[in-house]
């Protein structure tokens, strides 16, 4: 059992960290304890924000002794309330933002050394400063903190490429439940000594222990690139193109993102700056992107064969390669842009699926037949990831329907799609993690020795579950 | 406490496989209870061979029920003693080699599923048949089989490019140490539902669960490949290739081994049908290999601009490019042969380590003057990937020594290169895992807490420790 901290408690926690940087008025623990959707409100006594892993180390042994629960939280961009108090007004949150140093760039050793509380984007950019590519990509990259892409296993859109976050960690400092602090920052491609540890903080979300320190991969920065918008009949088109490229630019094959006609339309009317990339609408299009190791012309050289073949065989009926840098960033604004412009169209009932990449032409027809059956006049906005076999399955109110009666019906709809998902054995959650959103729908999904071992291991690591309460198990 | 098999219960453990695959005799048993270095003789009252998941299920549950010692074998290929019974003529062993279906290969989604005991080859040739490829390659994989594969996190020569086994893992079916049975057979790129349990059991050795099939990640086949053999100075010089390699091939580049003048002259020597690739003798090797997603010729180009800028950079002193297969294959047939043309030259003491990359050279000048003021005239020939900084660190006896003499200073050795290899921040076991062999030292290198989590992952999954017992943990 879970205690409430008393006031002389969270005084004790307060000193650990100093007054400055122990957050008790509402205004101040505001950003803390919400998230950016307003999904899951939640109430803390206490946000603490430790400058050093020895903090984080004492602010665990304290809860762990006194039974008190703590919500590790970084960039705070998650999607599933994994990274939020709940209501109780008795979690403390743990804040990795202050732990923000880039530690060490190894440009040789193609590996870099940040800490948890290390913005994506400043990562990014301290590896190109460095002559050197750190992959991981996503629309939050702005803001999202490299702690919590290791601890919801983060994808994006290089995952074809590069593999998703777990194949970016060579090594992790992790401080566990009782405050004991293990060391394993190590950089070696090859370790075969034991126990992979490090795989159980990677995508564990803050339940299994609190990661303040990752050794990243590196990679050789290409040396060119091309980025085209190709238009395609159906899904099972865009499939055989993603098979074609994949056949034609092998390793080279950095994109492949999937949209409909009607995320189109909504970026066009809502999102400023965009323009169609082709004279004709399409039902459906994909972005490609291909890296060379050579050249921006050998890129291009690339792209023009694949997309060559592709008309030939029938499968693109238009496309336009990026003549410019500024061609290939409106490309991706397009792409980048497709959740964003949603909103303005009322409430969108959202999904993140994945299934067997062959098979996401058919599980698409019958998700969409699923849900126009359910709410007639929805509008179905599918798009994503289509080389990793992840759509985001998002759903649109029909036009001038009542949001919220619509967005009540958000379990409902999930349920028929999940259902759908599983029997293609997809997953309901590709990207986002399972937080307190889905945790209800876990056990149905995993089967009981799944959860079993699980619950072990979570009991092994955390046997006072004071780490993220409600999540996942 | 384990117990030793009744006469009673080895009958009815032999009744779950039928009495055709439960070997008891010793000339049966003999090539499941020693290895082929011949270094862990063991004894066993029973060789159980079962030819279905449900019949390891069974066999795992009544061996929990009576607390008995299991010992999980694939191929028998390990080199640590990880998969062979210990001494005491209780343990029983536990072989996969019946279950060698290839279940389906899934061209289009680039994933095939296969059972524990297909062997690797094998393996590799079905994705070849279906246009793909399975990038697992290294010298035992005529014999070693997939479950060993997985269970040991295997590496070889295609890391570079591809990764570990870890990499090439999609989903896993496992026999838990009670017998009940895990479905992690999915084929998804993306799947954040929750822990990802499969990590546990790749690299786990066998003392988690048993796997009994795998569903594994295939690559496009490339479209055309070189090889080139490298003269080069020093491994200074040979780092300095690797990074302008990487530099100008990028992804492309999928081999990269170092080898010594030394273990040229052994190979020359004993290995029928070797040349040298070159003219003159050089100090050190490297053998470079580079796929191309387009032809051989854009293979060779790439190559060709490698060589040239290192030839520029003098770096390189002299090297053959590869004009056929067959002097690729000659090429790779000096490599994968050095540690089999060091036999004839009498005994070996080996080591499996890596370091950061680009410690490499330094690692190397001070492990061999180490080992070389321990014991004057011996024959350090270390060789392996340069390009994960995994270095087969093997020395051979001084000429004319006694061998069993030599070979009793093999721990004595071992320490001293494995505490060099600790300054380093290296690893003791790159590739081979930690099995019997290196057990004991496993403490000092992992630290107290890293110990106590893998004994209390061993304790969730496997609280009666019936598999594998005095393997790793």
């Amino acid at each position: 059992m879970l205690n409430a901290p008393t006031p002389d408690l969270l005084a004790r926690f307060a000193a650990i960290v100093g007054p400055a940087h122990a957050l008790t008025d509402d205004a101040a623990t505001e950003p803390y304890r919400t998230e950016w959707r307003d999904r899951f409100p939640g109430k803390t006594p206490l946000v603490l924000r430790p400058g050093t892993r020895e903090e984080v180390s004492q602010i665990l042994a304290l809860a762990n002794e006194h039974r008190v629960a703590i919500v590790p939280q970084s960039g705070n961009t998650g999607l599933v309330g994994g990274q939020v108090p709940d209501q109780s007004g008795t979690e403390i949150v743990l804040s990795l933002d202050r732990l923000t140093k880039i530690r060490a760039v190894d440009a040789e050793g193609y590996s870099m050394t940040v800490e948890a509380g290390a913005i994506l984007a400043d990562v990014q950019a301290a590896a190109e400063a460095a002559g050197r590519l750190f992959p991981l990509s996503l629309g939050s990259e702005g803001s999202c903190r490299i702690g919590g892409n290791v601890s919801t296993n983060a994808g994006g859109t290089a995952v074809l490429a590069y593999g998703n976050m777990r194949e970016l960690v060579l090594g992790l400092e992790v401080v566990l439940a009782d405050g004991r602090i293990w060391e394993g920052l190590g950089s070696l491609r090859k370790d075969n000594t034991g126990y992979d540890l490090k795989q159980l903080f990677i995508g564990g979300e803050g339940t299994l222990g609190v990661v303040t320190a990752v050794v990243l991969k590196l990679f050789p920065r290409p040396k060119g690139e091309a980025a085209a918008f190709a238009a395609v009949a159906d899904p099972a088109a865009a499939l055989a193109l993603f098979n074609l490229a994949r056949d034609r630019a092998g390793h080279e094959l950095t994109g492949f993102e999937l949209m409909p006609r009607i995320g189109m339309d909504f970026t066009l009317k809502h999102l400023a700056g965009t323009r169609d990339p082709l004279a004709e609408p399409s039902p459906w299009y994909v972005l490609i992107e291909i890296a060379s190791g050579h050249s921006d012309e050998a890129a291009r050289a690339t792209m023009e064969d694949v997309l060559g073949t592709a008309f030939e065989a029938g499968v693109v009926s238009d496309a336009a390669i990026a003549q410019s840098l500024a061609d290939r960033k409106a490309f991706w604004h397009i792409r980048h842009g497709m959740s964003e412009a949603q909103k303005p169209e009322g409430g969108s009932i959202k999904h993140d699926v994945s299934v067997p990449i062959a098979r996401v032409p058919e599980f698409l027809a019958e998700a969409i037949a699923a849900v126009e059956a359910m709410v007639p006049g929805c509008r179905p906005v599918p798009f994503g990831h289509l080389g990793d076999g992840n759509i985001h399955f998002n759903v649109s109110q029909p036009i001038g329907a009542d949001k919220e009666a619509y967005l009540a019906r958000w379990s409902e709809m999930n349920h028929v799609v999940h259902g759908i998902v599983g029997r293609y054995h997809g997953s309901i959650s590709a990207e986002h993690g399972i937080g307190r959103l889905k945790r209800d729908e876990l056990p149905a999904v995993k089967g009981e020795v799944a959860m079993a071992m699980m619950r072990s291991i979570k009991q092994a690591l955390d046997p006072n579950g004071i780490l993220n309460p409600g999540k996942v198990v």
